[in-house]
Order: structure tokens, then C-alpha cells, then sequence
């Protein structure tokens, strides 16, 4: 963490200064009549985009809930690698970590011979190397919590309005104005983007008029998150149960050490409809594919009965032709699928982290507004790609046991070869956005494989210089709206090709560090260079190196001293990445970590024409 | 974490159930008529006390303090390894380890022949191993709001009540009876026991008759607390600095990237005395010192002028001949020493958690009074070895450089050599208690070489068999009171003797589980067994462990599979802690995180033995 910049400063360093500006404070329960952005609906992508877009002091931000508070128990619990790596940037991973039950392993059971269940797999639930964090299962409401406390301590002290319930909006010239129910009356607010958040049963979506498109597959779950007493060894292990003749379950420990989630099919069931089903149905079912082990719920703490379906909506915002968009969807309100995957909450919160860096540098003054069609280009694709999987894991996991009976059925081998085979999908670590102005083609992908364009940077151990401390690379990319210049050195003089690129960034003309830095801002504050070094930290000389690296910033002009790094000998990011040792090379890095680009180091030509493809001039 | 033993409950974890008990609450400014325990300052050996003591929603603690409100600014920053593994017993070791400044080198430098200071050398700050957490330094505040934040949410919600001056005691039969101003106003407090915790200048020490004997060295140094600016490149890491004519720096990194904490020496300056000595003259003796680096402050955050002394007190309690302690003092009150050892916050913290478990089991009638004598015995031993410390680093920090001039000054090489030799020290890792009714004689070390009686248990990585998740096995030793027994089986089939001693634990008659839990209680509320197997956690079968391992608690009667643990090949704990893999050993760890003794698995009755030799049977 870095803080005391301007001034030392006792207290929180978490907690900002309060925005002296009058009206930018956002803790009252009173609307103003006008905001920047509106976000409808507390679930995760509006909370996910509430905390970044609070990152901003001049951005006016108010998120709207229906509930009449915060969710206290919700019903999404994973949490994906690639959210944990999200929560670092937030700065609340750690909590997080602390708070949840961690999925190390997944087991697999199938039937005996005897008919009732027994072991036949266990794999590592997420592959070594894949990222720093790990899996996690963490109620959604904390969750929540979590990320309103981010927006709690920002400057603008962003706090939700709660008891609000979208009525509809009218989109004008400049301004959408959106209409609200509050307690009985009707408040408007005029909002130059408005962003609907609000579930599968979006009311933004449908005053767009757009509609979830896709069908149920009959394919009915109960779920319960329950406190039992059971003699099933696993219990405190993720599993994936195949029955012989009642149906699967898929068996989730949660938080706390006691509590544990249970999915189980419910065909049998549907004839009566999903409405009838009752608690003891669910853990009845449970209880029979279970056998022979004991399962006793003493109690529990919330269920459900639903039936899977996927679907997705053509357009995830209101752009036509050549109008900018100023609607925008996000979450389950433009994509629903089954919940079994752990895809829902992790999905969401990418939305709506794509979407908030992109509204703040269109209305910081940043970024043309066309940059804002990047989102739906970009979040639909993945949303299709998860709607796809989803559909097929689904469906193995409802279909039956493979038999002589039911040679469409699925083997257990098969089962687990799938789940091991998409972990990495699962993990959230393989949406790639393709090409566009934001994302490069690739063409000099070979300098660094292992930082594929597109995708989310892959943090690996690094040293630094200044201090020695040994870190994630990664924990570097704050939620702080900053682009990144990852620039890794090559052999040299040492590294002659980064004191160029050095040298170009601070004194070239075309520079895009002084091309789209503010007058008076930190030589850092749009495009952050960092520096890694393939030698050991005691190898270096940190007074020889370029001042970029060393860069006075603030108030008092102070040095930072966190921008250069070096290989762990322990685990070197050159070989772990596949970086070129002779060349080095150049990884952009977007605000939402996903990789931007990758260049040679003296690419000044390719790096200034990438920022200018979406960037205005400072 | 383990939570929703009980019930499912929404919310915060850490936020502990109010009391609902009459009058038990904490969390009001009006002090009640009595207490059990009355603690009087605010600093680190009365917070911790106070966070420990908030563990027991029976015990009615309050903590008083004379200033008006918290500390905003500390002058203790250092946090060394130990205090970090006392953190994550109260589980605030994450806040601590995300905000701090990590310590990972530590730089030489020393007079060149030009007369202008060069680095000799780096080393390691703290030994590989040493402990799974950091070296960090923060604000001596921040450590307080952490701790204040512990008992803020405890079941009694425990609240200082600042603006109290402590006036003077009366010793009773059955009470002490404490005076307080109170904004002019006297109160009176009866409590079963007073600590007094307020610092050098102690009222309660004065109170008892007791004095800081010892003398001042007549050595002064200047601290300050700066945001500068440098060319001295070593600014980020702790550097012990010699020059040749203008006296040495201990300089200090802080937290946030940009501040830095430099003591140096004003030898120059005693004959003016102290008090005349300015900010200037301090920055320009570091100033001096640092030649040719250039050293600009920006802003001083804090800065003060001392001499070194070091000084203790005979006694830490009131106890005389049979009379049992009813008074006690700890932290500065008793000891006082050079803050450049860094040892200050840390020595006074290990005073409270010494004494916070011991208080509250006599309190809650589990020992005898008579155990609370090993306080005083205990802590006494370790605050002369600090003394004893200190004036020898002080002393060679004062010293000039070994010349021809000065041949019994101090060279470079040797300072270097007693920093590496006396780094565990300075890490607090080699407090050992001598032996007494809390802490065997070690005849059966050699079981567990590596888990010395008398010392805090030192942790190591293992697999927990339920989830296969990979932690510290120190995460266990929470600060609740309780003792542990960390039971290594040894081979057999498998782990014979370890059943047998689950066997005898969970039905013996003189079992000290069965003894000394009070009837109706969780079996593992005062004593909980822990076993740690040489096994891959894949090798094993839970269901075939004894049920002691996976006891029944709560209302619920929910079982704890947080009992089991495997070694970690990639670092196995029996190797690294010296554990004999034929016999096993027992280890039992005192609420304290200390050693008590090391024992073979079948021990029974010195196992029995230990335990009454401080507790009552319950």
C-alpha cells in the first residue's frame, strides 16, 4: 500500500479524505437531481462498478436498490481465482481469503457395485501455477460487504439508496432521466449513463425493450446450504456424486468450517412442479444418493427449488447506428445460466469492472465516447461462451449414469476428465477478448507467451528492487483506472532497450505518457511504467537507473520507489511468463488487468498509435 | 475461521453475539462500581491485555486511560516476528501484514576513505524459517486501532473510558478499590485485580512503592519521523549507518512507501542538554551523516530527542510472602530501554498475553490464584535479558569507529556480525521460560527438537486432512484461553499410540480433558486436542480416525474436522521440527502460544500431572 504522499496523516489509510467539492458527497439518503452515472441494482456487477467508479473523486456516482437494505444472505457463494485477483486491486482480497472456505480439492463418487456410492477421483480443484489466489466459497453477501466498504471509505463516501425501484427512463439528448418509485412517491434523476444491474428480471433491460432470449431445460435442482451431522468422509471436500438410480449431487463446503451447500437433482420431482417441491423433498433426495451415508440436517439455513436455463440478451446496451451508447446492462440482467458452474457472481463482477475503468475515462475527458461500444463487443462474447458451457456442463450433470440401459448417459471418468479439462475456464482465467482497439492482434506475442493479449495478466513473483520484498507482480494493477506499462528488460548495458524506452516516454513528443497525462498530474497517473529486470535484486544499482523509474511525484515532490522489480530467483517471471531474455519485452496492461497489447521495447511508433486508437489528447 | 457452530447467523463474523447478560456490556463511558479486572492505560501491554480478557464474556474487564481519546500518533513503529504470530491469534496479523512496512534486508554502511559513508553490507533481516511471518514496522496507532477494533466487537463489546487519571489504590481483603479523575471528579473503581499498564512515568507503580532502578547512559540521539528527499538509494531498506566523525543513523523505512523513520546520534549536542536541541539541529546531524548523499526533508511527521536508559523494577506484581499478586505491572511501567532494538511495543505485548490467560483462568475459577505468580517470574527473566540487550546495542550504537585514534570503538565487520548473531533474538523468538509448574524441564526434547520447551511453539506448514488446505499448523493457537495438545503420531497402524491416547483422553478417569472441562462444555473448550500425521493427507482415511478427532459441539452437536493435519512434503514438518517419526511426541502449547512441555504419546500420567499442577478440577 502506498499512502502519506502529500502529507503524513494519522488514521485508516483505506479511509480517503472527504471530497472538499460541495455537493460530490454521495452518503444521503436524498437523490440529487443529477448524476454521471446511475447504477440500478446492488447485486455484484453494480457493486463491482460502484467501487471503481468511486476510485473518482469528479465522477458523481449513485447506485438505486429496490430492497429496502443491504442482502444479508444471498445466494451466489464462489468466488473464481480471477475475482480474488479482482479483490486485490480493490484491496480486499485478503479479507476475503481470511473469511472463506477454500476449494483445495474436488472429489468424485460414483456407484459400487453394491449400488450404494463410492470414491473414485480426487483431483487439485485448481491447477498449480493458474494464479496466486485461490478458489474460494464466501456467502455473496459478504461479498457485498466487502465492496460497499470500498465505497464507504472513498471520497465521495459512495453509499447506496435504498427502497428505490426503476419505474423507467427516458433517454434525451444529453442526459437519460430515470424514473424512481421511493416509498410510494415517484423521484427523477437525470444521469448521463445509466447502467441496470438489476437481475434477471431486469426492469432496465426491459424498458430497453430487450429480451433474455433461450429456454429451461426441464432440468429442475433443489439446493440447500444446511448444518448436518453425516458419516460421508468428504464433507469438507467439493464433490461431484453420480448415483446409481437417484440423481447427482454436486456438494459445496462453505465458510466457517460447518456449514456445506448441496445441489441435487430433482427430476423426480418435476411432474408436481418446481412450486411443490418442498425442503424435505430436497433433503430426502439428498439423503438417497447419499447411501450409505448418514445425512442429518439439524439446520438450515436457506433453500431453493429452480429449474436451469440459460439465457442471453442480443444487446448488452442502447447504442444504434451511429449513436453512443448511454444504457448499459450488466450481470443477470443481460445473461442467466445455471448456478452449479460458479460462474454467476465472478461473470457479473467482470461486467462490471470492464464497464467502469471505460465510463471513467469518457467522463473524465479521457476517451472519446466510442470507447464505451467496447463493452457490449467484448462482455457479450464472454457471456455467450459461458452460456454455451454452461449448457453442456449442465447437462452432464443431470444426465444419467452410462449404462447398457442409458448408453447416452455419462461415465464418471468422463465427468472428471471434463470438470479437470475446464478448469481453467471455471477458474476465470480464459476470457480472452479479441482484437480491437483495445486489444492488439498479437503480432509480437512471442516476446512474452505467457502474458497472452487479451487476457488477464498472469501475475508471477517478482522482487523489488527499492526494498526487497518479495511480491506478486500482479498486486500492482490497483482499480485505479491507470493503464500499465509493464516493461521487462533484456540483456544489455543493462538494458539499454528500457532506458530508450525510458528515454522516449519522458522526453519524445509523441510520448503517450505526455500525450494524455493532464498538465500538473503525476508523470504516472494515466500510464504507469513499471520495470522488471531479469537480474537479482543485489545485482542492481537502483541509483543507475533511468529517473522515470524514480519519478518525483505529489505535493512535496516525493521519490516513488515501487517501480522496479526483479526476477525471483525462486521463481523467475521470465521463464514462468516465457518472456525473450535477449529482447525483453513491452506488456500494456488495461485498467481491468487484461493485457492490452505486447510490444518490442522500442515499439514507440505501435505503443503511441495503441493509446491514440482510444485516447484523447491531454 | 470456524463460525455457525450454533446457528447460521448473517453478517460479520468477527462481530461476536452482545452479551445479554445484565450488565456486562462494555461499551459505555460510565465506569461500573466493580469489576474483575481494572486496567489502567491505553498502550500496547494494556490493549493487548484488554484483547485477551475480551475472550470471556464472564469476565467484566475495563480499561481506562488518562488521555482523552486513542492514540493518533505512536512512537513505537517496530513489529517483530513474534508479535506477528501473537496477531494472528487475535486475527488481525492480515491488516497488520497488508498496511505495514515489510523489513526484508537490512543495510551495512561505513565510513570510505574518502570520509563520505559506502554500503559493507546487506544481509537477510530475519533468517530464513524463522517464523511464516514478516518483520514490519507500523504506527504504534494503527497496532492500537487493531486491537481496539478486537475488543470493540467481542460478546462484552469492551470500550476504553479515556480521560481518566489514575490517583491511587487501597489493597483490601477481597478487592482492590482504584481511584480515578474523571474530569475533575473522583470515581472509584473495586476490582479483583489492577493492572497498571501506563508507561514509564506509572501512577500504579508509584502507588506499590516500586522504582525504574537503573541509570541513563548519557548518550542522546535524535528521532524523526520525515518525508524527504534522497539520492541515498538504501532509503527503502533499514540501514545501520557509521560515519567517521559525525555519529551513527539507524534508519528506518515506514509504512506507505514515503516515509522514513532516522534515529541519530547528538552527542554533539548534550552540553547543551536535551530540551535545547532543535528539529535543525537533528536534520542536520543526519544530514552530516549521510555525506554525499543529499537528504531534503519535506515534512517532519514526528520527531523527539531522548537519552538512553535502561531501567527495571524488582517486582511486577504486590504479591509478599503467601499473599497472592492483586496488583500487577507490565509493559513500560516495569522496563524501560533504547527504542533502536525495536523491542519496545513487542516486549510490552508478550507482557500482556502472559498475563491475560492466567488472570482469566483463575477469574473463571479454572486455576488456582498461585498461578499467578509465574507473571511476574516469567516476565521479570525476560525484561533483564532486554535490559541486559539493550545497554550492550546501545552501547556499541554509540560507540565511535574502531580507529587507531579510538581502538575501542567499534568496526563496521563486527557491528554487522552482532545485528546477524542477535537476529533471533530481536525477532522475540528466543523468549524461554524457565522451568516451573507451567513449563517442563525438557527431559523428553529430543522427541521434538525443534518445539523447545519454554519457547513459543514454532509453527510449520501442514495439510488439514478434512479440506486438503495447506496452513500454518500455528493458525491453530488462537488467543482463547485454551490450552493445546499437538499430538505427532509416530508409525504404527496406523498411529497406534496416538489412539491410544484418544482413548485415554476421551475415557479415562484421570484423563485431564475429562477433569478439568466443566461439565457440559465442548470437550475441546479448555484443552483441545490437535494430531498431525507423517502421512500425505491423501493416504489417509478420515473415517477411520478416532472420534476425539472429530468431536461433537455445540447445540447442534456438529462435528469439528478442523482437528486433523498432514505432513506438507514440500516441507514436512516432522523434518523441519525435528520430530521423531517412530515415537511421535505430544505437544502441549499454553494459551500463550508457549511451549509448556514436550512428552511421549503414552505419558499419561505426567500428561495428567502437568495439567494439575496449576488447574483445578472442574
Amino acid at each position: 500500500m502506498q499512502f502519506h504522499l502529500d502529507s503524513f496523516r494519522a488514521g485508516d489509510p483505506d479511509l480517503s479524505d472527504p471530497n472538499s467539492a460541495p455537493g460530490m458527497l454521495a452518503d444521503t439518503d436524498a437523490l440529487p437531481a443529477e448524476v454521471d452515472v446511475l447504477i440500478v441494482g446492488c447485486g455484484p456487477a453494480g457493486l463491482t462498478l460502484a467501487a471503481q467508479l468511486a476510485a473518482f473523486p469528479d465522477i458523481r456516482t449513485r447506485i438505486v436498490e429496490q430492497k429496502p437494505g443491504p442482502l444479508q444472505l444471498g445466494q451466489a457463494d464462489g468466488v473464481a481465482c480471477r475475482s480474488m485477483e479482482m479483490f486485490e486491486a480493490f484491496g480486499i482480497r485478503e479479507r476475503v481469503e481470511r473469511e472463506a472456505y477454500w476449494v483445495n480439492e474436488t472429489a468424485f463418487w460414483k456407484p459400487a457395485p453394491s449400488g450404494d456410492i463410492t470414491r473414485h477421483g480426487v483431483v487439485r480443484d485448481v491447477e498449480e501455477g493458474l494464479s496466486p489466489y485461490p478458489h474460494v466459497i464466501l456467502n455473496q453477501a459478504r461479498v457485498h460487504d466487502f465492496l460497499l466498504d470500498v465505497m464507504a471509505r472513498s471520497p465521495n463516501r459512495l453509499t447506496p439508496n435504498y427502497a428505490r425501484r426503476f419505474l423507467g427512463l427516458d433517454i434525451g439528448a444529453d442526459f437519460v432521466t430515470a424514473r424512481l418509485d421511493h416509498k410510494g412517491a415517484v423521484e427523477t434523476v437525470r444521469a448521463r449513463y445509466v447502467v441496470g444491474c438489476d437481475g434477471a428480471r431486469s426492469a432496465v433491460r426491459e424498458a430497453l425493450g430487450f429480451k433474455l432470449q433461450g429456454d429451461f431445460a426441464n432440468q429442475a435442482w433443489g439446493v440447500m446450504d444446511v448444518l448436518a451431522v453425516t458419516d460421508f468422509p468428504d464433507i469438507r471436500k467439493k464433490c461431484v456424486i453420480q448415483s446409481e438410480r437417484e440423481g447427482n449431487i454436486i456438494l459445496i463446503p462453505r465458510e466457517g468450517g460447518y456449514l456445506v451447500r448441496i445441489y441435487v437433482e430433482m427430476d423426480a420431482f418435476t411432474g408436481r412442479g418446481a412450486r411443490a417441491v418442498t425442503l424435505d423433498d430436497v433433503i430426502g433426495a439428498a439423503q438417497r444418493v447419499l447411501r450409505p451415508y448418514k445425512f442429518e440436517v439439524k439446520e438450515t439455513a436457506w433453500w431453493s427449488v429452480y429449474e436451469v436455463g440459460q439465457r442471453l440478451t442480443d444487446h448488452f446496451d442502447d447504442a444504434s447506428g451511429a449513436r453512443d451508447p448511454r444504457v448499459f446492462i450488466a450481470g443477470d440482467a443481460c445473461h442467466t445460466h445455471s448456478a452449479k458452474a460458479g460462474q454467476g457472481m465472478n461473470v457479473s463482477m467482470q461486467d462490471g469492472f470492464n464497464l467502469g475503468w471505460k465510463l471513467a475515462a469518457v467522463l473524465r475527458g479521457r476517451a472519446p465516447a466510442a470507447l464505451l461500444a467496447t463493452y457490449s463487443a467484448e462482455r457479450r462474447a464472454i457471456a455467450q461462451k459461458l452460456i454455451d458451457f454452461d449448457r453442456e456442463w449442465s447437462s452432464m450433470m443431470a444426465a444419467p449414469l452410462k449404462s447398457p440401459q442409458t448408453p447416452n448417459g455419462v461415465d464418471p471418468a468422463e465427468l472428471q476428465a471434463y470438470f479437470v479439462q475446464h478448469g481453467r475456464y471455471t477458474a476465470g482465467v480464459m476470457t480472452r477478448y479479441a482484437p480491437s482497439a483495445l486489444t492488439g492482434a498479437g503480432a509480437h506475442q512471442a516476446l512474452a507467451t505467457g502474458f497472452v493479449v487479451g487476457t488477464r495478466f498472469h501475475s508471477a513473483p517478482v522482487v523489488r528492487l527499492a526494498d526487497a520484498k518479495a511480491l506478486e507482480l500482479g498486486e500492482v494493477l490497483k482499480a485505479d483506472g491507470r493503464f500499465r506499462l509493464i516493461a521487462f528488460a533484456g540483456r544489455g548495458d543493462p538494458a539499454a532497450k528500457l532506458r530508450g524506452l525510458c528515454a522516449f516516454l519522458a522526453e519524445a513528443e509523441d510520448s503517450p505518457l505526455r500525450r494524455h497525462t493532464p498538465k500538473g498530474a503525476d508523470i504516472d497517473s494515466v500510464i504507469d511504467l513499471r520495470a522488471v529486470f531479469p537480474q537479482g535484486h543485489r545485482e542492481l544499482r537502483l541509483e543507475a537507473m533511468p529517473p522515470l523509474l524514480l519519478p518525483a511525484k505529489g505535493r512535496l515532490g516525493l521519490r516513488d520507489y515501487e517501480k522496479m522489480f526483479c526476477a525471483d530467483p525462486k521463481a523467475d517471471i521470465f521463464d514462468l511468463r516465457g518472456v525473450d531474455r535477449d529482447q525483453g519485452a513491452l506488456i500494456v496492461v488495461r485498467p481491468d488487468q487484461h493485457v492490452g497489447e505486447v510490444l518490442p521495447l522500442d515499439a514507440y511508433d505501435a505503443l503511441a498509435a495503441y493509446f491514440a486508437g482510444f485516447m484523447t489528447a491531454a
